[in-house]
């Protein structure tokens, strides 16, 4: 069996018990090593597949190989396993390799759900979630995605805004939704979700273009009718019933 | 302090410990008559403001009400309450009757997440979240979204895919998107995540046209990439790093 679990935004309290569960009934957990950290006494005695960021592919292969010997794996991801995850490739290498243990995947808390939580409630109404990443997406195909949501009057939610190879890339990004929304549309952001030193800012996004943030950092792009109440970005539900 | 809470598809073990804990914690329990039966062992004892649907303002005024009286009063949602939930309602009601108790809001696994979870791993890549519900958004607008993300090749997440009076939605909105995808694009969807009776379909879009589903249905439609790979839909993480 290979449970691909997501272990939500940083802190123990927001790991649902089913994953709680599941990491306990494992013998093999793989990750990446920051989260492995995160979960370290709920898989202490276990056999630890830790691989550092960039090696996905190897990572999985090993966890499908462990349990193909018939162990019980788990494979972590932060936030939800299936979005931006490792599930997708799991899936995929255990087709590759021709194993055929069952495979679950256990959801997560989201960075989507998470940062909302933290701004207010900006995702009350339709959105669309786009990852600024161009190392599995082509630039000209995230360009695209941006261009259309924001004619769409989606809430964008962008993960993976920035790093040291694309400093830029959220400022680009908030260009490109500036052709097709005002400057003055509220956003937010919040940058080490559930962990140590947890910060968020709320700022229109004519500034939100010229902030510096980081690959730890989770944007909300609002749309027409979000506004700040009592501090809190909201997008409001629409006329009322 | 009023903590609005997501608690989930509907299993108890996909209750978040921070939400369980906030529901321990309150005095005033505030939902929708089926969630709060869902979590009624959790709160035994406590003053409960259970309304059917359709009184949403109703029930966030009575809880707010509550909270002033300086009670600790959880409202909660299935789901997640910041996407399609109560969360903004919450916020704008505690505004309006100048109530300025501390409102916090706690992220829930949201039916994104927990449908793609059943179906395999379709959310990989960058996807739209739309619900067809025209209760609370114009249906030209829904319409404008449903092209739009088709065309920008989003795989799409659609909420409220159907009701009494709107049988004919899920069939209009996969004749919106076939304008701009093929009618061989895999699609899925789960009824009644994580309750009692769940089943879940793996289809192409030209089939789930004429599918019938309910209001406790979550649809995904993928995009070009999107395929069923030993049994489970997936979206492939792109090109190999």
């Amino acid at each position: 069996m290979i449970s691909i679990i997501g272990i939500g935004p940083g802190e123990k309290a927001q790991i649902t018990p089913l994953a709680i569960e599941a990491l306990k009934n494992s013998e093999v957990v793989a990750g990446y090593t920051l989260y492995i950290d995160i979960i370290k006494d709920l898989i202490e005695g276990k056999e630890i597949i830790a691989t550092p960021m960039m090696q996905e592919v190897e990572r999985c292969r090993m966890a499908a190989l462990a349990a193909k010997g018939n162990k019980n794996v788990a494979m972590v991801s932060s936030g939800d396993a299936g979005i931006y995850g490792m599930a997708a490739l799991m899936i995929e290498i255990c087709e590759e390799l021709g194993i055929r243990e069952e495979i679950r995947v256990i959801a997560g808390i989201t960075a989507a759900s998470s940062a909302a939580a933290v701004l207010g409630a900006p995702l009350t109404h339709d959105f669309a979630v786009i990852s600024l990443s161009n190392l599995l997406t082509k630039w000209e195909d995230i360009e695209k995605r941006l261009d259309l949501a924001s004619q769409a009057g989606f809430v964008i939610v962008i993960y993976n805004p920035s790093s040291k190879k694309r400093a830029d890339f959220l400022k680009k990004a908030c260009e490109i939704v500036m052709r097709n929304i005002s400057g003055d549309t509220m956003c937010g952001y919040v940058r080490n979700i559930g962990r140590e030193g947890q910060t968020h800012k709320i700022l229109p996004l004519k500034e939100l273009k010229d902030e510096v943030v980081d690959m730890f950092t989770t944007v909300i792009i609002g749309n027409s009718t979000t506004r700040v109440i009592n501090g809190k970005l909201v997008t409001p539900r629409g006329y009322r019933i």
